[in-house]
């Protein structure tokens, strides 16, 4: 089901040039991939504040934002293992282009925010997924092998979450145009290496 | 150790009226328990966000972000269990008037933050203590005591924190005025049942 659901979610593959920048930076993607952690966590307690009576947004975002806090602690030691600072990272435009697309007014806020984060877990699936393949520190490799089955899990969540508080046709219109543009952001690669330029 | 920081930070012991109006309020008590747990890890985790290369504090800060978010968990289910809904509640001005007495400059903000937090966690130590000897529902009872050790390694946490990053007598003279501060918040029962009225 999760395949499928994947399969549903990213209109388009990464593009092999990413995968070489990332290879040729993978400090920098260590690094950037500690801020994306922290920012999963932060955008699903965001949501409990927000929605503090939906009962089964409360109970599944929490078990998502506590995971990914243990992947923030655990890219945090491997950061640590290899003597990179924790350090401020200008972000790629992707988050930001993604925010600016949920629409500000409910219901449509709530749905356009699950559906972001539903494609944004998606893609950090499939690019943790190539990293996991084409690293050549195998014990790395290992670790964001590790860390793939938690991202589609995630992602899988938060569109069953669109489908509980929304009909599936108006869910699947609004993923499209999500997605579309999802996919159109990371067209052109962003100069600096991040898990989503 | 810790009982001695405890002395050092709370000005004031809880008035008895608090615990008589939390015993006969003890839905709506528990109710509030889970928005205290909720808001003490967004706290934590706006921390991560806003010192994103102070090592020591995003370490100590993500463990205790996880922990809240299992309190919230556990308290969650404590609802559950009571058949009482998940619903927002009007909070007390306790937070708000200790958020605003945060200075907004660094390096102020961060020893205040710290401090303002320390603060919170041991009233809250404090008050979940009573809430153990003193609630008729023994299962309860159990679990607030077992919420206990947490809340004060929390604020154990927190102080040493706020030690590693400002000179102590700096860190002594601003608690001193906070903590009086928080116990003059406190010195009228707010009207309604809450963790901190």
């Amino acid at each position: 089901m999760l395949t499928h659901t994947k399969i549903k979610l990213l209109c388009q593959p990464t593009h092999e040039s990413w995968l070489k920048q990332a290879l040729n930076n993978l400090d920098v993607i260590l690094l950037d991939h500690s801020h994306c952690e922290r920012k999963a966590a932060g955008v699903a307690v965001n949501m409990l504040f927000r929605y503090p009576s939906h009962e089964s947004l409360i109970h599944q975002l929490t078990a998502i934002a506590k995971e990914e806090l243990e992947h923030f602690e655990q890219v945090n030691q491997w950061l640590e293992k290899k003597g990179i600072p924790l350090a401020p990272l200008k972000p790629s435009p992707y988050g930001a282009t993604l925010k600016d697309a949920i629409r500000r007014h409910e219901p449509h806020r709530l749905l356009d925010s699950l559906l972001v984060s539903a494609l944004i877990e998606a893609r950090s699936h499939e690019r943790l997924g190539l990293l996991a393949n084409h690293c050549p520190d195998v014990n790395l490799a290992k670790f964001y092998q590790g860390l793939m089955a938690s991202e589609a899990r995630h992602y899988g969540i938060y569109w069953v979450l669109a489908t509980q508080y929304f009909e599936r046709q108006i869910v699947d219109e609004r993923l499209e145009e999500l997605a579309q543009l999802e996919s159109n952001i990371l067209s052109h690669l962003y100069p600096e290496p991040r898990i989503h330029s």
